[in-house]
């Protein structure tokens, strides 16, 4: 049995809502197209929140992964 | 079939319009003519931007990667 | 007799629950289902913490290691 | 045809008059003379400036890439 | 004779306690156990350190190399 | 003929002085005695300036190049 | 004639006073034993400052060359 690594979760996610907490305390909800190595990342229907409200919507969008604090399934 | 990867929408949004958040607070808007493995960006007819407000035209740009957060098809 | 190094105590906890101290002064507990060589983590049944207290529950998470100062068994 | 790249702009405006902006909210404007891969730039005639106005000459600078947003023809 | 390297301190302090000053102000003190390249550091029965008076029994961690301003032994 | 570097500049300032505005708002003055491809610089009889007045003499330093935002000839 | 390099002023301090200044606005002194291309230093009986005060004997320390900013014989 090969073990599982983070980036597994990665593509359990694709095509699915995720939410993303980013370093600047700003969080994002969208669908996942995809993915790279960097933890880049492509979300559809993306949406800035601020706490639990929506703030923007801002469709698709690619985040650098270096901005990222974690990824969860929405 | 291929997987689709982040810097596809790179390719897709080449000549278009696009908008960027950056690090430090400011958003920057224009036309994407060409980008690199960085994520170094040379937007065309660049426009700075404070919330939804226009603050200053910056014409042609080469913005460095490392400043970005997340870019958009605008 | 091989020399101990930090990432066994990364193996020995897989699957356990953890406690991680991240750098914007928010801490995570969570049982830590993976990992890799980032300190790149998955944790399932995520709760934020304020202090010691709990703050958000946040699900299945996967964490980037750069934000991580410090991960103890919980 | 070959795609452009982000370097390309470098080497169009070598000669010219460029303005630069700082992540430390400072920016800079002179002639670039010579640049390299890491977008280090040497700036004959470089003046410091603050919002519009001139703040300081600073005549012939060497500036490392790591501190740029971005670089635009002047 | 061979000449003296930093991390041979670290293989000297193997089993003892030290104490760590990180850059967030916290110090950390307790029995390292393993060290690797980047300086991640296992230490057994931590407590967190404010000025010199404890502040939290930490228990077992594992401490990433890049939060550390320096190490003493203790 | 020879396209002209960033680095050509260290080279003809070596043994010259040169002024050094570093990113935490402090500014260096000193002969440049070497450099290195991380732009790490050896002066002697450097000083600290404060706006343009003299902080404190510092003599030979070993500057981390890191720290540099730009180097200019004094 | 073979030319100086930063890193040989290193070699010179070895076994001698040196005054470190850190990012965080911490200086320390000590008598430096070793050093690596990471700049990481070993101090003996090193001593923190504030200003020029004495504001804690440290003994010896591993330091972590990347919060230095510039070393100095003392």
């Amino acid at each position: 049995m090969q073990q599982e690594r983070p980036f597994d979760l990665l593509n359990k996610v694709t095509g699915q809502k995720v939410f993303i907490r980013l370093k600047n305390n700003v969080s994002i909800r969208g669908r996942m197209s995809s993915f790279d190595a960097h933890m880049n990342i492509v979300l559809e229907d993306a949406e800035e929140l601020d706490g639990g409200d929506l703030k923007a919507k801002l469709g698709t969008i690619l985040l650098r992964g270096g901005n990222i604090i974690f990824i969860s399934p929405a």
